[in-house]
């Protein structure tokens, strides 16, 4: 593999900078060359308010209001692979999360596109770029930062895990918790995953990589939309659907209950035509535990498990990969920002190549 | 100037386009290669509970929050400028508005990368994927389209003006209302300079495009940072600071009264030692009338006009240029992504030249 030879030297050339990596003074890469980029909105809906229109003493009678649509910025490499990568974030994030890591090496979008893939970023409706929302919520400064490193598994708040895959530099911590966003709207998985057909509907057959929330509604795209050829799921943690009949009880935990929701089984088998991998990393107990951090992701594993028995059950061929079963150790939640990123970039790879999707 | 004369094939080969660009479908530009990109968070604030942290029952005891910092995304070209551009959105809108124009063209983010400078597209404190504010706000879904459609001067809704330099696909009004994006936490042009100014001191000597509501943060930043070069301000329409004693009355228009503020002579002074330009469009008359979209840019353009005066008259370098003054016609607000928006490239590459910039 062409490709992961050439992606290894970027690894450890970052890997050598001490500290954050800042653009002017950043490694010289080797440059990527690009055949077009920029950016679009899709999907969503318009809120008309009835009434004339009066230009010049305007009010809310007779406009209108573009919401509830996603943005997407997209990059086209030179001689590319037919199949683009989309790339969805989780909860309390925006597309940053696929960016530059937080210790400033490349992340999945720069990685998979020097691998030759259009790759699509996106920011989901209420979130980031696609801010404007046709239900209205309100923002409240909620000091998560304790709670996010405790929950994304770097360890438990103020200790790092021993063997954590992330920089201990306090100012690669900063950057972590400034990609954290709110949503402009409610969370919506049927609001997130109409627009997100629109866009496969726009692109044409894709892969879709979803991370953590963003489960759910890949799972939902993949079933609205038949050109998702395959889903790359990083910690998918919630949104997990069953076939009617076959949901699994709650499954209460450290962090809360986790609950599955059903669906019919005519829409569930959609999901068992195309390849799908879950990804989850390390620094959690597949036994019950009072850690509240680490329990959450026991039973979200578990949920997982049990999920991806049923699709295969349906004739799917779905797989669940816990990094330290193929000794890959030390995976906090953003697997794809974490320091052995290329390395879980070269799983990755390896599964796309084996479904013939590259 | 090599530059120019690569440029123009572009926006004809465009132009050509029926309708929406979409991405796969997109013409093939001349590929572009890029040394580095990635984005950063820099700037903002830590807000913090007071309070023992537990791990197992969190609460917002002991928990801090990471907000009011400002998100960049950079692209380094090959053999780049000396000075990068950081281009700063204006109300509303995200960096969205200088990436992709709304009828699928190339806006000024990747144009500007094709002429050799590294660009850092800004989305600023409290908006787009830089949501995270110390301070609560309600969104409410707020329909402005039509407002905005006569206040952006694409026309008098719903018309547009003959000479608009705006594609009239209903696809493309459609992109356009969609780049409009709120924000998560109170506007605060001090918050906003601040994180300019951070970025200023970390990426160091710059040269700063603003738009719209950006042209207040914009001199504000200039004068927190000595790192700003030159700024570039397309329609400014608020913000207008002056010496003390030197502030003009307000002005009354149909769209509100603008008014302007004051500071201290020492701080107005620094932006006295930078070459600056401000850019208006077309299709707003510069006597009183009573269309609102109008009369809104009348007030501004003229008090623009007295900043620029100001400017000058303590031995500064400003200039204001009046598109249609020098025969370019039909701009609106948004001159960056308008049809002509190469022409309006190189009346500002014109002036980064004769200012020693390039």
């Amino acid at each position: 593999m062409l490709l992961r030879r050439f992606a290894i030297p970027l690894l450890l050339t970052a890997q050598l900078l001490p500290g954050l990596a800042l653009a002017q003074s950043a490694p010289k890469f080797d440059p990527i060359t690009i055949q077009a980029q920029g950016s679009f909105a899709v999907g969503g809906t318009v809120a008309q308010t009835p009434g004339p229109y009066n230009n010049n003493a305007p009010s809310a009678e007779g406009q209108s209001l573009h919401g509830d649509h996603l943005y997407a910025f997209y990059q086209i490499p030179q001689n590319p692979k037919l199949l683009p990568i989309v790339m969805l974030h989780g909860a309390f994030q925006s597309a940053r999360s696929w960016e530059t890591t937080p210790d400033g090496r490349e992340g999945f979008q720069t990685i998979f596109l020097r691998r030759s893939y259009p790759v699509y970023l996106v920011d989901q409706p209420r979130r980031g770029r696609a801010g404007n929302s046709t239900v209205a919520t309100t923002i409240e400064p909620t000091p998560y930062d304790q709670l996010f490193f405790d929950q994304f598994r770097l360890g438990k708040w103020p200790n790092y895990f021993q063997n954590v895959q992330f920089n201990r530099d306090p100012a690669v911590l900063d950057q972590f918790l400034r990609s954290v966003t709110p949503n402009t709207g409610p969370y919506d998985a049927n609001v997130i995953s109409d627009a997100m057909s629109a866009l496969f509907d726009r692109i044409g057959s894709g892969i879709l990589f979803t991370h953590s929330q963003a489960g759910g509604p890949g799972w939902l795209t993949a079933i609205k939309n038949p050109n998702v050829k395959a889903i790359v799921a990083f910690e998918p943690g919630s949104g997990f659907i069953f076939p009617e009949g076959e949901v699994p009880p709650p499954m209460p935990s450290a962090a809360g209950t986790l609950t599955a929701e059903p669906i019919a089984v005519a829409d569930f088998e959609k999901l068992a035509g195309i390849p799908i991998v879950l990804y989850y990393g390390d620094n959690f107990s597949t036994e019950p535990t009072k850690e509240r951090g680490e329990d959450n992701w026991r039973v979200r594993l578990a949920m997982a498990r049990l999920w991806v028995d049923a699709v295969n059950r349906h004739g799917g061929d779905a797989r669940l990969v816990h990094l330290p079963d193929i000794g890959i150790r030390g995976n906090t939640h953003f697997l794809m920002s974490d320091l052995n990123n290329v390395q879980i970039a070269d799983e990755v790879s390896k599964f796309l190549a084996e479904k013939k999707l590259d």
